[in-house]
């Protein structure tokens, strides 16, 4: 396993469902196309999961196992492309006996590779190779090679290669009581000869979804013709074809996919577009070159080097960051963002239909990455977040606040999609859900629309968009917050913080939490940063802007007012409260219950079962405090607490940290990154040893079964943003990129390139120093920090700081 | 008549289509919306036009003459609101007198406003007031309100509010052959008891339409319960109610209208949006409000004010330049920029059914108005472009030439859509159409790509996608220029240029013409800012860009070399031919023909009646080499020509514009602009005449007939743009923002805010001195040129210069 491959080789039991969620391939269009959650069901398809999939839908036991589900070869649902030897039966790995078999999944080229060896009932080996991509260059386009190698036979094959969208959702156990069927068949038919396609529609977005495919036979380099009959059924369509094959004469099947929405920019009907792709689209070879060449020049702008000591080894932790980046880079795509599609960050990549596809508050940990390589694609996505402003709107109406109130769960127009009841499987009860209490999810817009413009300086976005939507929050989270004449201060008050475990106080009617800390300071952040956002506008949009939203002085006074005197919980020696009332929660039995349950990361199904509830106890799923280390420069913090006349000392940070981390089950997969993050200048080793639990999290799938539910992409990018910001300290602040580096000791050198400003910028550190190149281009002169020092880097110049 | 409104009192027999073409309200997001264009039956549906609409599809005739259509108040044919007196006829302006009729666009407010007293068969008196809107801050919004009011009567009303799906294109007589209908119903029904709603489907390209309707009444700033009856049939839903009234009481029935598309981004199913704006809208007079406003802050960006001398009078050419830019913000909208719509600019607006809504070249007479005001609108229409560049990619293919070929023509997928034959309604017969041949539209999106960098200097959009456009266009130039061994030069075959009398040699077999001088310098041009334009790129953008086209030295060196070599065709002293062979044409009797003819703006039509072809003369229907002088100051051309090795002075201007107005008929609304434009500096008064008689052209209809079939955007931006760059001399270029202004003797002072580069700059121009102050901004200074003077000029500064 090198630094761009992860490999399986033969079969695990209980193993495909991760390999499927980690081998999935995609391009962000093919991903995100067909992705309308289904308001009316509450639940999503995406049928571009099944498409450029890797192990979908599969149970599959190996060597005398069930195999529950189709066979391997036809993994993609939607694009099943088999054969069967003379008359016998159609291929499928359980009534063979497999000699070998090998994945790969290449991260640099973006291609999935198989080689199966088998001996089939007649005593006949086979040799099959098959290679995948879902093309990162052409949106519209995927392309699977089957080749197909007798080693010690002749004979006929007949190969079927087809389009199917009669496929359903059930890759979710939980949800198995939902709704899962949510396309309706439109429309099959012939194209030409060599070509097919597929119409649907999902049934209550109305989403019309073409594919075409053209199959071909290949045979030394030349293509073999063949007669083909087409066979059609309702929703599925597909053509048969005989080959002769003997030994030493390999040949492969080539099929080559397009797809196209009806919401798709720059077509005319979409069945037609998808036809005219694959026609005018070249053979495998040649959509390769140009598919790894799309991931080049991706991987030039993100890939990062990190040397280990001399132990090195086969570096594993480089192959994983590599293969999370990878995972961002196919769900965030750049793809979604030349395409202009319409397109949020699902929490679970478009990956497995967990979460439905939905879109939390997870851009939070994916966007910094993105700022500092393609911030395109972050644009792109804040302009999700933007068209659904008068949703947010709305919903901030008619729950009595001014401004904007964006869901806890966004959906295709961005209402609030979240349950409100879940399935506890541990107890099969189905539980009231208070998730979308967790109005924090507008501090994570506005913090990401602030950061944006500190990496780009994009004024542009910030005076059409940004600021609109940062004062619409701010707005709301001034009239959320009330003013108490017994403390004197503001508070906000029947709210969730991002630990879920706690949603209301033990035995109170009303769900709901006051004064959680971390959406108090926040809040307060976003109204300090608001007077800001509005300077940085030009003159003539300021007044625009003002009389668009009529906003008026007396508001903005009374926002710099609570930012001065919002109230926080504090208990104890220094240490802030979660919410107010935490210190009079029980402390919980961590040794009992880890004794008893083992895995404890799902507390609150463990407790519902036993008919208790986490709000009895001090016991968090994730960082929720601590989320103020890991957003904020101590620095800033300090600053934070001097404007709301609160006393913080740098101790208060580590005695936080310890408090908290004693009292967490990392319920979440974000809990480890965070707690990686805030402990990186305090406790390194206890750190390192965090980062390498979370860099594990969806490879060993440490929550036992999520991850082939839909990978985990916050955590993911979490991880990868550990390095870039974590261990270089850059932060993006008042126009200056300031760097303060702190490497692990288990790292020599780190090395990296990204953009700040219109500059791209190779930064390379170790333990002794810190360089910066800033290559050629033409814009003006940045500012770059290190320590103490504050530089001007002009284009093509290059500076060593000693640390 | 002021400055800010369009105002007809009475009728005038002939004038209902050019009332209808230049009172038609629309936000761009209406407009645009439902416009796919019908590629397979070659025609378009532009339901937005008639919803927007003022006077669709009447041919009225008052007092005595036939009313052909459905009455007047009915006018919107999607949205009918009528009404009859107890169980009398549906109002209908035919069965009543008119007592008086006044009619008033409001261009500072978007607002259409009607007047009409009649008297009825009964002898009754009656006043109707009716008020419309498309709304340009709430994108999904239009709203018509009617009030009535009876002057000697009591009784009933009752009123039927409906919408209807049953529209068909129908507004060009020549037209009729083709097919009409391009509408499917899909559903209608009732949303709640207020609230209606209907959905429908274009034929070809299947785009959803839904639309809803809000009907109440108000008396006294009061809702007045109403009991409803629903009318369904097939396309069709109304509502209808009885109301009270009498003298003294009026009473205004408000009908607020939603329409979205199953394009529209941030939304679910259409027709749930639809239905759910409605529910949201407030009233008609707070609608009115924001919309105001909305015109309000477009207005600041875009209005110019010019002083006459003292017989200025009622200023009605400030009023018709205030109308095109009106229509100019309803088509090229900030609302389809902020919805992400993929549209581009059609060359009759949204405002009628001429050329089926297909986008041509107009833009280069679009762009450089909007550019300098607004240009993120700009940037949004060049998307569309980019969206469009592999179709464009694969017409280069299929004709044998590289890079990117643009179609003279497009529409939904940017596939060619040019009629092959077109009718000349004069004789009657289908002609060969070969107007595909204009190759010269992919120097105009070169051109444009370049000007808009020049305005604003972002980087950005150049580098992820204006580069690339840029770059495949320059490989076309480069791949259809071929080198001549005989003259040692560069030529390009087989086109044609502006100038559309133009598509052959006489009694040649095939069409085009060799080395249109205008197509060949303009190719030129854009192969020697190639360079240029990846020089702007990033170093590692640039890298990427090279290996995605495979764009190599070598090919770079061949553009240069054209650059320098291509082909110029001269005749007599300094004229440039319009193409290779263009002197050995026959001299046009213009004056015969004028006296026989009147009006020969479209010769054309009167040559092929007659079986002669203009093809055989010396006659042009608009500029074409005399384009160079529009596009390009006479420094520009200097350089230009001594890069190609051509002598060139100053008198080669005057002595080709004085050559080729001679020989132009004005066939296109764009020819007077252009004349006017190049005789700006030598020949004043002339210019200021043609610039009248352009200012003119649709509100006088001055091509008799063709303003109803949509008006002519090209030459309103452009009539718009004479007095913004024509009159200061502005032109971005080398970084420099440079004036050179030289005011008509008919002009005190001009006065105008226009964008450069972020910052907001007042310009004031009077005969002696030239003002130019920057607003508060955030952006680096700029600089500025005036003369021969250059400075840097901060935001917050003021600079005088004295001419």
């Amino acid at each position: 396993m090198g630094l761009w491959s992860l490999v399986y080789e033969g079969f695990e039991p209980g193993e495909e469902g991760l390999r499927e969620a980690l081998c999935t391939l995609g391009n962000g269009y093919f991903a995100a196309r067909g992705s309308a959650p289904e308001a009316e069901a509450d639940t999503i398809h995406y049928p571009g999961t099944y498409l450029a999939g890797g192990y979908n839908r599969l149970k599959t036991e190996i060597a005398g196992r069930t195999i529950e589900n189709e066979d391997l070869v036809n993994l993609p649902n939607w694009l099943p492309l088999t054969f069967r030897i003379d008359n016998g039966k159609w291929f499928k790995l359980q009534n063979v006996e497999i000699l070998s078999y090998r994945q790969e999944l290449d991260l640099k080229r973006g291609l999935l590779l198989r080689t199966i060896r088998f001996l089939d009932e007649q005593g006949r080996r086979t040799n099959l190779a098959e290679r995948r991509l879902v093309h990162m260059g052409e949106p519209h386009l995927a392309a699977l090679e089957l080749t197909i190698a007798p080693e010690d036979w002749s004979g006929n094959i007949i190969v079927r290669s087809a389009l199917d969208g009669r496929v359903i959702n059930a890759g979710v156990e939980r949800y198995k009581r939902l709704s899962s069927k949510h396309l309706e068949p439109m429309e099959t038919g012939p194209i030409d000869a060599d070509a097919i396609y597929l119409k649907v529609q999902t049934n209550q977005s109305e989403i019309r979804i073409a594919q075409a495919a053209r199959t071909c036979v290949l045979q030394d380099h030349q293509t073999l013709p063949v007669k083909r009959t087409t066979i059609q059924e309702p929703g599925y369509i597909g053509q048969e074809f005989a080959l002769e094959v003997k030994p030493g004469k390999e040949v492969s099947i080539e099929k080559v996919v397009s797809l196209f929405t009806s919401r798709d920019p720059g077509i005319s009907e979409c069945g037609l577009e998808a036809g005219k792709a694959v026609t005018w689209a070249g053979h495998f070879d040649s959509l390769l070159e140009a598919h790894a060449r799309a991931w080049e020049h991706l991987w030039r702008r993100f890939a990062m080097e990190f040397r280990r000591g001399p132990s090195d080894g086969e570096n594993r932790m480089g192959m994983i960051l590599n293969l999370y980046i990878f995972h961002l880079l196919q769900t965030t795509s750049v793809n979604t963002m030349t395409m202009g599609l319409d397109v949020g960050v699902p929490s679970r990549g478009w990956h497995g239909e967990a979460y439905r596809g939905h879109i939390f508050w997870d851009e939070l940990f994916i966007f910094p990455l993105i700022n500092l390589r393609l911030p395109e694609i972050t644009k792109a996505l804040l302009m999700y977040r933007y068209r659904r402003l008068d949703e947010a709107r709305a919903a901030a109406r008619e729950s009595g606040f001014k401004g904007a109130m964006y869901p806890w769960q966004s959906g295709s127009n961005g209402r609030e999609e979240s349950q409100k009841l879940h399935l506890n499987p541990k107890s099969g009860r189905w539980i009231p859900d208070n998730s979308r209490l967790q109005r924090h999810v507008n501090v994570a817009i506005a913090y990401n629309i602030w950061q944006y413009y500190q990496a780009t300086g994009d004024r542009e976005f910030i005076s059409f968009y940004g600021a609109e939507m940062f004062l619409e929050i701010a707005r709301f989270w001034g009239s959320i917050a009330a003013y108490s004449h017994e403390r004197k201060r503001y508070e906000i008050l029947g709210v969730i913080g991002p630990d879920e475990y706690h949603d209301g106080y033990p035995d109170a009617e009303n769900p709901g939490l006051n004064n959680n800390a971390y959406t108090n300071i926040m809040a307060a952040w976003v109204l300090t940063r608001a007077p800001e956002i509005v300077h940085l506008l030009p003159e003539d949009r300021r007044k625009e802007l003002h009389e668009l939203l009529d906003l008026r002085q007396e508001e903005m006074d009374r926002w710099q007012e609570i930012s001065r005197t919002m109230f926080v919980p504090f208990h104890g020696d220094g240490i802030i409260s979660q919410f107010e009332g935490y210190d009079q929660l029980e402390e919980f039995d961590w040794e009992g219950y880890r004794k008893r349950y083992n895995d404890i990361q799902r507390l609150d199904r463990i407790l519902e079962a036993e008919d208790d509830t986490p709000n009895r106890y001090k016991a968090s799923k994730q960082a929720d405090v601590l989320m103020l280390f890991y957003l904020f420069s101590s620095e800033e913090l300090v600053r934070l607490f001097e404007q709301l006349g609160y006393p913080f000392e740098y101790e208060t940070i580590p005695k936080n940290i310890d408090y908290y981390l004693h009292r967490t089950s990392h319920g979440s997969t974000l809990s480890r990154v965070v707690h990686s993050w805030v402990l990186a200048r305090s406790d390194r080793p206890r750190s390192w040893k965090l980062f390498a639990e979370a860099l594990e999290s969806d490879v060993a799938d440490i929550q036992g079964g999520t991850t082939p539910e839909g990978i985990h992409l916050g955590a993911m990018a979490g991880v990868a943003d550990l390095v870039q910001r974590g261990y270089t300290g850059i932060e993006t602040r008042g126009d200056v990129l300031r760097l303060n580096p702190c490497l692990p000791e288990e790292l020599d050198r780190l090395r990296m390139e990204i953009r700040y400003r219109g500059h791209s910028l190779d930064i390379e550190i170790t333990g002794k120093t810190c360089t910066v190149s800033a290559l050629r281009c033409t814009e003006k002169p940045i500012r770059i920090g290190c320590k103490d020092t504050v530089i001007e880097l002009p284009e093509g110049d290059t500076r060593e700081f000693t640390l």
